[in-house]
C-alpha cells in the first residue's frame, strides 16, 4: 500500500467521511498548492498541544482557564452541555451570556457510561461557588438526554438553584450539532422548568 | 483566532466538506487517540514528497514509472481519462488490463482550458512508440467530455490505432422511468445487438 492509500485509510476514520469522500480529499490534496497541504500537517500536529481542556467548564482552550470562564461579566448561568463542541454552537446563537459546563458524556448504561464517569461533581462545586441562580441543560432530546437530565436534575434538588432544560424547537432524536440558529434561539427562550 | 477554529477552516476548503462537517473532524482529532492525529499530520506533511506522478502515464505513484507502467504484461490498449483519480477506480473494476494515460482535464474554452493543455503530445508518442492497438476514451459523458473526445479522436487519424469510447447509457440497476431524456437518447443510439 503506497502512502496516498494509506492516508485515504486514515481520513476515512473521521466522522461521516467514506471511502470516496476520503480519496476525494487526499487527491485534493495531492493536485493542490503543496503549502495547503504543509500547513495542515503542521496544525494537525500542534492541535493536541495547543489546545487544552479547561480546568473549569471542561470545553476545549487555548488558555486555561478558557476565555468565557474568564469573563466575570458573565451571567451566574450554566448551561450545562454533552461535548466540549457544543460549546461554541451555543455561543454562535448569541442567545445565552452565562457560562458553560461540559458533562463529557450522557447516562447510557447499555454503553457503560454510568452517571459517575459524568462531571457532575464539578458542576455542584461551581453552583455552589459561583452562586449560580439557573442551570440550564442543553442536551440533546434522546433517550440517553432524558436520562441525563432527570439525574442532573435530582442531584441539584437540595440546592436553591432553577434547573431548566431546552425545549421547543429541537426536533426529537435529533443533533444539536445540526439545529439551525432560529431553531435553537427558540429552543433557549421556550425553555420549561423541571 | 484559536488553533482549532484555523484547522477548521483549513478543513472545510477540502471538496464537499463545510463548516459543520470540518468542525466535526477537528474535534473528532481532539477526542480522540493524539496518535492519529500525529499520525496524520505527518502523513500529510509528506505526501508530496511521498508521491509524484508517473513521467510516463501522469498518474499519482511513489516510483517513477509507474507500477502499471513498468508491467510489460500490460495489454497494448491505453486507457484515456482525464484525472490521477481516474486510475485506481478503473482499475479496481477488474475490467480493463491494459494502460493508462492522464490527459489532466477536458477542453472547456469558457474556463480557459484548451486543447494545448492536455497532454496530447504524450499521448501520441506513446501510441506509436509503445505499439498501441486500440485508445479507450474512458471520459465523462458531458458537452466537455464529448469535445474533449472528439478532439482526440481526430488527431489520431493519422494512427493505426482503433478509437472507442466507454458506452453510455442506462446505469445497471437503475430504472427507465427515472432515465434523463439525454442518457435515453444515447442508451438507444448506443444499443447493442443481442
Amino acid at each position: 500500500m503506497n502512502a496516498l492509500d494509506r492516508l485515504v485509510i486514515l481520513f476515512s476514520k473521521l466522522p461521516g467521511i467514506g471511502k470516496k469522500s476520503a480519496r476525494r480529499m487526499v487527491y485534493y490534496l495531492l493536485d493542490g498548492d503543496p503549502q495547503y497541504a504543509q500547513l495542515m500537517a503542521e496544525q494537525i500536529g500542534d492541535l493536541h498541544r495547543a489546545i487544552t481542556r479547561c480546568g473549569i467548564c471542561g470545553s476545549f482552550t487555548e488558555e486555561n482557564p478558557c476565555p468565557i470562564c474568564a469573563d466575570t461579566s458573565r451571567d451566574a448561568i450554566i448551561c450545562v452541555v454533552e461535548r466540549a463542541q457544543d460549546v461554541p454552537i451555543i455561543e454562535e446563537s448569541r442567545e445565552f451570556r452565562g457560562r458553560f459546563h461540559v458533562l463529557g458524556g450522557l447516562i447510557a448504561p447499555l454503553e457503560g457510561i454510568n452517571p459517575g464517569d459524568l462531571r457532575v461533581g464539578p458542576l455542584l462545586n461551581r453552583v455552589r461557588q459561583e452562586g449560580i441562580r439557573e442551570v440550564i441543560l442543553a442536551l440533546n432530546p434522546t433517550v440517553e438526554g432524558d436520562t441525563t437530565a432527570l439525574y442532573v436534575q435530582q442531584v441539584l434538588k437540595g440546592y436553591e438553584v432553577a434547573v431548566t432544560r431546552l425545549a421547543s424547537g429541537l426536533p426529537v432524536g435529533g443533533d444539536l450539532e445540526y439545529a439551525d440558529r432560529l431553531t435553537l434561539s427558540r429552543s433557549f427562550r421556550g425553555r420549561t422548568a423541571l
